[in-house]
């Protein structure tokens, strides 16, 4: 039994019917290219007999009575593998189109809370006998950095490993807690909750020494609140559209070469050249930049050590009102070193303090009145939209048994930020995965196609530089 | 703009995360056989053609604020047919074993409560080229009789019949309702609720007459609450384990002949062969009747105008505990002459009338501290399974153009009673739907088998009895 940090279970509390907070990936396997023989039955045997390495995948949540306190991780003594993996069939001719309109209905549909929260879904009738795994996994229970550990164990070097069996089972004994103690727990740490009292003035200040060193003009993060409204800022629905494309690292390297800047400014510019003509084509493109939320890890940084989310977020200008891809590039770059100090002014546990002392219901309520109201359309816009890269790993992979052709990531959306790019470097690939409420995007895959022509803008004029 | 009746609301209040209140419908089409031939596109646009002639497929739930009154049904102005009609594949090898697995998900999934009730997923890649249909309607927007009408819009008496384009689209104007007239409609109504005062007593004596004439041992309805505990009368999980068979209607009227019986009691006899063998081999037969709750339309009876749920309910033993199978037809169809006499007693709008006037909130607070506190598991087990007889269509039908070889009725379970079974019988066959919580009955592939034995075992009597 462990207590889930004010942070991980925040992604409970703000959960509703349409803000869907799991985050999922859709993984092409290729077994006929390793020359293994792929069959359901045997990909779900062996990640049963790795799963008692991943202790995360065997626990729930336990709600505390009256939500006195956040709830607790416990063993699920009645798991059973069935529930978690299931299979499906991707209808014909098994293209991209059928696979990008399959993974946005999985992800469309809320988790069963009652079960460890990740289900995996298997899909067959792919062209080229290729197989889709979409996993899906509760926000709650895995960041970016705890995710890639759990798949360093599902994941393999070489084609057709095979795991031993798993030691005998201990899990059937139960450590469902006592009720009544954790109501009591619960009533005991409220004073120390009152902590959250104190954090007012200190965030009014930090808030207000961004704004005062923004009104200097010195180079920073940009603020949020102060973004423009596009089509995707809006309340969102339970729909998700999906779409997902790869290219190759070595481009992003030679641009990044050309240029002296860093990967992840190459991959803001070219997202942000993307959305650029995604909105200019629905003639929707504001006059001012949008601003991108882009989570970063505080993993190394954090002095909280219990938790699965240790993550902080910074706010991207990202010149989308600028033609010129190569002055987006050095602009996105020069902001970005400006953003990293402020955001170390800021702290690495601002979230997470934020967040373990607010009491439940606040944020339960909170959102409910949000969604109703549509509160979204009302204010200003926060943020546009999330941005994620994550850096993954380098050389081939095999997930159970099976080479990884490619590893899209699909982070959640929000109500008033109804897309999320996330983009994962992997085995000399950048592949792009991008999610949005149906309604407000109805076709991601005018971004999706955008990230090309971005990508060769930029690769044109490094070829000019030289 | 429509008020629900408290019948079709109770519906919306009763569901919870894993007591989802939809029923399913599996058609089996078969185009090779109609010379038709099958796209996806195709299929949708017909929908699309006929859907102005069903209002149901095109309006929503509105709340009222805190819940004040029962809610109102308005157009859904941002209509969308993608969101409704959706696409899977079969894995391989495309049996009736992966569309029962599929069916299963699909059931265990909730429904959009932002939009209008109800959802189609085709499923391609069945053997022999076949397709099928599941369809999604929640229970407040749908019943037996309701949901047979709809079917007439979207079924024909012959093949590729195309429908013409419909009249040009008036729901761009809203009927979005003042949700503050809603709310103050709803206080003048309150006075007008106290009524449900005046029907305890009225309900206790009714209760009382049945204990007498039952005491008395006179033939009648089974008493609720005498039903003995079976592995699926338990608090249900999320999930859905589902199965399905055909019998020919002709084994079933020449058993009804033979023994000069209803056709209803000849289907209620065979599910109960059915459970009492399944019992058997898991070793759970109990040694007193199983009790089968029957929902018995009202729509002629009932002086309730409005609603789409008018229907009440039977309490059937089904003498599981009685061996030879002639026997226990005897029992049943005597019984069943008893019951319908006392059901008219009770009247048609008993269950309209308590749903009319209890408040919203009751069934919420009441149906979550039930599964809360697992009481399914703690009072004497009110009924064993929900069994539904719904007499269909004689003549073969064709859906949105295709043969329609098979259709499967899947109700929806509950608290206590996990597992239904509806039968539907249509162009000379029987379609039996077996639908259940997975963690209760993981195996209802062995009831549908069991169904023919207990079919077989009538008719070997039949015939000896010439």
């Amino acid at each position: 039994m462990e207590r889930l940090t004010g942070l991980d279970a925040s992604f409970l509390y703000l959960e509703t019917d349409t803000q869907l907070l799991h985050v999922c990936a859709l993984l092409i396997l290729d077994p006929p290219a390793d020359g293994t023989n792929y069959e359901f039955t045997a990909l779900k045997e062996e990640l049963g007999r790795r799963l008692h390495l991943i202790p995360s995948m065997r626990r729930r949540v336990h709600r505390v009575p009256f939500d006195l306190d956040h709830p607790v991780w416990v063993t699920d003594t009645g798991f059973d593998l069935d529930r978690h993996v299931r299979r499906l069939g991707l209808p014909s001719p098994g293209g991209p189109k059928e696979l990008a309109e399959l993974v946005g209905d999985i992800a469309a549909q809320p988790m069963d809370r009652d079960r460890p929260l990740w289900e995996m879904w298997v899909i067959e009738g792919l062209a080229d006998d290729k197989v889709a795994v979409v996993s899906k996994y509760h926000h709650a229970a895995v960041d970016g950095v705890t995710g890639a550990n759990m798949m360093a164990y599902l994941c393999d070097a070489e084609p057709g490993v095979r795991y031993p069996d798993p030691p005998a089972e201990n899990h059937t004994e139960s450590d469902e807690p006592n009720d009544l103690a954790l109501a009591a727990e619960g009533l005991v740490r409220m004073p120390a909750k009152l902590g959250v009292v104190g954090m007012v003035p200190k965030t009014l200040g930090k808030l207000g020494g961004m704004v005062q060193r923004r009104r200097a003009d010195k180079q920073g993060m940009a603020l949020p609140f102060t973004a423009p409204r596009t089509p995707f800022n809006r309340t969102i629905t339970r729909h998700r559209s999906v779409a997902f494309t790869t290219a190759p690292l070595a481009d992003i390297k030679e641009i990044r070469a050309a240029f002296d800047v860093k990967i992840n400014d190459v991959v803001l510019t070219v997202i942000a050249g993307a959305l650029r003509q995604y909105l200019s084509e629905h003639d929707e493109l504001p006059d001012t930049s949008l601003i991108a939320s882009v989570p970063v890890s505080t993993h190394e940084t954090s002095r909280h050590e219990r938790g699965v989310n240790k993550v902080s977020t910074l706010f991207a200008q990202l010149y989308t009102d600028v033609e010129d891809p190569v002055e987006r590039l050095r602009l996105i770059a020069e902001a970005n070193v400006g953003a990293k100090e402020e955001h170390e002014v800021l702290g690495a546990d601002f979230l997470q303090d934020w967040a373990e002392y607010a009491p439940p219901n606040t944020f339960r309520i909170a959102v409910r009145a949000y969604s109703s109201f549509k509160l979204a359309e009302r204010h200003p816009v926060v943020h546009n939209l999330v941005i994620s890269n994550v850096p993954g790993p380098q050389q081939p992979l095999y997930f159970l048994g099976h080479r990884i052709d490619s590893l899209f990531p699909f982070g959640p959306v929000f109500h008033g930020a109804g897309l999320n790019v996330t983009v994962l470097s992997a085995n000399g690939d950048l592949d792009f995965g991008f999610i949005a409420c149906r309604e407000l995007v109805p076709d991601p895959d005018r971004m999706a196609d955008a990230v090309h022509d971005s990508i060769s803008a930029l690769l044109k004029a490094a070829h000019a530089q030289r």
